[in-house]
């Protein structure tokens, strides 16, 4: 074993076969963590939006609306949370929503709810990262005014950690995971106690008063109403990343769907718990939290001004309940930062799987279903990472722009499908027979089409209430890739039309009548001889060594050079008047070929290999371009007969290693 | 003939064959303004330089001390034109300085100079594009406090041109290059007519006055020796371009020699007329130009402050010598922009060249060598053109900046050259025997000793007086340059001494016993029949089809459809525990190997060839890769089976093209 290999099997651990998977599947106490990072960690940037959002009317709407909003939203999640149970039990192969779409809505849904995915990925990572670096500002102050290059630097750093081939492992996620649900709720024991006893201070915020901001002095109905459904949709932020143990079922230990819809509901459980005990926590603290603080927030009825520095929710609440306790403060701040890189870097994780279930169907690049293409994953990652850095820099890492164009795909995907799961139902009704089973059936379409309306509803309020703020470029976004998507297929099933063999095809029986073999000759050296040799070992019904002949000196060295060492092949020298090489090997073979049209035109070219890279561009690069052109020139098959050098050995252990997305598809 | 190669042909004209290239050779009067556009467009900034440095000592210095450096430059070139004379004679192979170098002072000198030129060729586009976005903003205001911006865009915009395979034709050099030379010599007859008239008005920089520049108060002898010398090593930058002619005799007419000879000196003719025309004309309009005239200049005996905009000599002049005729001063401005850009413009077919013969002795990749080779002239022209940007960018596209770096590198290779020169004839003496002859090289020798200690004594001057101000960064460069150069020469020797035959060895008659040929298939399609047939047309010893079993029910599809169809060569499928293709493929083959060590092992690929690079990313991408790890395995050899697409038809005509630098190397 070299060097290099063994150091992979010490750091990575043995590879595992595919029979031996069994035993890398995820109970559920670890499952739970792997797969709700994402739903757990909005609940950082969720009440923060509902507050903002109520807060524009200024005066104490925010207080008073903010439960029942959030209220509003875990109902929401509760029905999404049990709609999903029903997917996980009849969709257990991890094709997640774009499966249940496709299959039972037709695959222009399929590639719609597609679209939504690969456009909500890249928001995830944006929204997280930058929702991290503010949580991280209230304990490290040195952050502030620097947001957009911290979270910048933490996508460049989860972007490269991920093109090395750092696997996800269940302890990493295990670890923050907990630790965060312990904190928050921790933190809502902490402030109740403190209630009770009637010690609980207010935030620093709520001594002042809100004012409204510019255009919502004086709201009517319809607007206030226009205005807690807006509050309703940044809130629904919360919901994200529910459907993700949809798509990882396969990763789950057996029975393996009864214990994903457990692990569901309970991530359901306690993601509502969490947002109502922040909701509450904010309202006992008396948290104020708005759009343009400098101008909205008002001290003896005078605006606080640009030097106002206006925390996080979390972090608010967390200074009011550990109010002189630092240590709580920073521990919740680092906790909350962290869940939500780790949130970021599922995404990672989750766009490889998406990526190979579409290549698969044909929608991208076939190269990215190959499990172990680290070169296809690799562009996956620093694309969605590129993605990711361009947007926090056009939105300045701000939470509340980012979060506009978040929610619509995630609604889009959860719309599509509960509908293709209620159509899934109806399908099935139509064949079962068992009165039970038809029952159960029964259910399971009710709580879907109650999943797809209110999703549906969610949607038309998303689109409706944040279309000029942002959900439009979400959109459009999306389209974009849906039309990408379309191409690709469009052109994979011309060429494999163009391909087909008819069931009556002889042509494999047309076999060339003789193979005329060429081997060509730039200098006598080890390659050259080696492919002299191998083509005479082909047998071929004729046999020539060519050389072009670019410089006349050159070429008559070469010819008294094959004469003396008694070669016992013709040497034939072709004409190059425009000095050049490609060409006049090109025409040569077609002259053989037109003379000739049944025989079989072997062209040799000896290669020398090297190990690194920037030896392969000093050299070969004359053999690549005639290759690249005869592979143009029909009737002619390309030998390529390598020679190893000193330099290429070791080479091969240079290209295997882990990939992102193993965990999630059970390929840990 | 396609429409595409149709067009290329009423664009570009027939391609020449090398029986026919005397007939696209350089008569003198279009030689003479190809090569010299850079060594006359020097006479656009050279004065400027010499005024400013004199400037600094402030008062009066600069008017009357820059006609005795004007004169020391003017003679200094006369030696060097006279020198490059007797190269020419000497040389007529085109190797320029470089080969002069290696062949007389061995390869260390010549990679010196080669070294110097390439850094020259990348100041020279830095400094030529800037000193034309200056010229041209003394007529077009709007491009004052953009200079940098514009000069980056002229040199993208060339960039392109030369990547699009625009070739230097004679007649757009001559057109501008006689238009500058009338211009600078018309002004230089009406300022004179002018003057005798008593009519000649002062440049509007006469009437103020000149401060020194702090440091510069009160210059003791040393310091004003040093600083006069200062000013001739800035106004030595008239002679860069001078060696030019040398590296271009094989695109003169015959006599070749004799014509390259005589364009030499008229061209050194020329330069010393415009140089000593631009000072008298400074000199007698009372031009100032200093490094700081914001602070420098004073009106009244206060700084004219930053309001103050400084133009050009050349504009100054113009201003003054056209006063009240606004077309004349428009005229010289446009005229000497468009030459200096034509200047660096030459940088871009000049560097080929330099590459083409640096390729063929190894110190660059071979490629470059290649005529034709576009990548690799591509290549070679972004990294002109980037490293140029860079300047720009970094010295703000300030000529007066730039040129400190600049005629370093010149005098370098003028000294190698010459002391070369030098050796030669020491050489040629020690056989002459004809009197005549000998007298000849007396004669030739005493001028390049000249020559030679001339330009050395430059040398010297230029490093110590400007070593602190930029040549310190330019000598760096040239030293990278060189030790990259010699690291790729090193690496073509250890590979050439890897691969080279002993005059006994026999490997050609170790002739592989037996051929086993595997024909790799995934689908069946027209490839894989194809494919098939190849590898049976060739008789192998023992043939058979190979498919990795990386999805269960693929392969067993493929089975199925494999006996339905009645194919006569066995299948065989190879086990895929990790899901991977290439690994079971090699070790499969490695296992044929160890059985059976002197076999042969042909790997047959099945290969689709598309049109467009986006569509050959969606294919063959596993292909490849099993290609490349194939190629390091020992005893096998991989045969491209192509099948060509209805995309890839008209794609040959596509890949070629002129090349620039064609002109330069009589390759027209």
């Amino acid at each position: 074993m070299s060097s290099g290999r063994l150091l992979k099997r010490v750091l990575v651990g043995r590879r595992i076969s595919s029979d031996k998977l069994d035993e890398t599947l995820l109970p559920k106490k670890i499952a739970l963590p792997v797969f709700a990072s994402d739903a757990l960690s909005s609940v950082a940037y969720a009440p923060d939006e509902i507050l903002l959002t109520l807060g524009l009317a200024g005066g104490a709407i925010a207080l008073t609306h903010s439960w029942e909003i959030a209220l509003a939203v875990a109902t929401v999640m509760i029905v999404v949370v049990l709609s999903y149970r029903q997917n996980v039990h009849a969709y257990p192969s991890g094709g997640g929503d774009y499966e249940v779409a496709s299959v039972n809505l037709g695959p222009r849904a399929g590639l719609t709810v597609a679209s939504a995915l690969v456009v909500d990925y890249v928001l995830t990572v944006a929204v997280s990262v930058s929702s991290g670096v503010q949580n991280a500002a209230s304990a490290f102050e040195f952050l502030r005014g620097h947001e957009a290059l911290a979270a910048g630097l933490v996508v460049l750093a989860l972007t490269t950690m991920n093109l090395r081939g750092v696997r996800e492992s269940g302890r990493s996620f295990a670890i923050p995971t907990y630790l965060f649900m312990l904190a928050v709720l921790g933190m809502t024991i902490v402030g109740g106690i403190r209630r009770s006893m009637g010690d609980l201070p207010a935030a620093e915020s709520a001594e002042l008063s809100l004012a409204p901001q510019e255009g919502y002095e004086q709201l009517g109905t319809f607007a206030m109403a226009f205005l807690l459904l807006r509050a309703f949709s940044s809130g629904a932020a919360a919901l994200t990343g529910v459907e993700s143990i949809s798509n990882g079922v396969p990763a789950f230990q057996k029975p393996k769907s009864r214990n994903a819809a457990t692990t569901l509901l309970l991530m359901g459980i306690i993601a509502v718990t969490m947002l109502l005990s922040m909701v509450t926590l904010a309202n006992w603290t008396g948290v104020h939290f708005v759009d343009d603080p400098a101008n909205q927030l008002l001290k003896d009825g005078v605006p606080v001004g640009e030097g106002y520095v206006q925390d996080t929710v979390m972090g608010q609440v967390a200074k009011a309940v550990f109010s002189g306790f630092t240590p709580g403060v920073i521990l919740i701040s680092v906790v909350t930062a962290l869940i939500l890189v780790l949130a970021a870097n599922t995404a990672f994780n989750g766009f490889p799987v998406l990526g190979s279930i579409l290549a698969k169907d044909g929608y991208l690049p076939r190269q990215l279903h190959t499990r172990g293409d680290r070169l296809a994953f690799s562009n996956g990652i620093l694309i969605l990472g590129a993605a990711a850095v361009v947007l926090i820099v056009i939105y300045d890492a701000e939470v509340t722009k980012l979060i506009q164009l978040y929610i619509v795909g995630v609604f889009i995907s959860f719309t599509l499908s509960q509908t293709g799961m209620v159509r899934h139902w109806n399908r099935h009704l139509a064949v079962a027979k068992d009165n039970q089973v038809r029952r159960r059936m029964y259910r399971s379409r009710a709580i879907n089409a109650l999943g797809a309306l209110m999703s549906g509803t969610v949607l038309v309020v998303v689109v409706i209430t944040k279309f000029a703020h942002g959900a439009g470029f979400a959109l459009a976004a999306m389209v974009l890739v849906f039309l990408l998507m379309r191409a690709i297929r469009r052109h994979y099933d011309r060429v494999s039309e163009e391909l087909a063999v008819a069931e009556d095809d002889t042509s494999m029986r047309l076999r060339p009548s003789r193979v005329h073999a060429i081997v060509l000759v730039s200098k006598i050296h080890k390659p050259t001889l080696r492919a002299l040799a191998y083509a005479a070992a082909t047998r071929p019904a004729r046999l020539e060594a060519v050389t072009v002949d670019v410089e006349k000196d050159d070429t008559s060295a070469l010819q008294a050079e094959w004469v003396r060492r008694g070669i016992p092949i013709e040497l034939k020298s072709l004409a190059s008047p425009y000095r050049e090489v490609t060409r006049p090997v090109v025409d040569y073979v077609r002259s053989i070929r037109s003379g000739n049209p049944r025989d079989l035109v072997v062209v040799y070219i000896p290669q020398y290999v090297l190990g690194h890279w920037w030896e392969q561009i000093l050299h070969n690069q004359s053999a690549l371009r005639l290759r690249t052109r005869l592979l143009f020139t029909p009737g002619v098959m390309v030998s390529l007969v390598p020679w190893q050098l000193v330099s290429s050995e070791g080479m091969e252990d240079r290209l295997d290693g882990p990939v992102a997305g193993d965990v999630r598809r059970g390929e840990g």
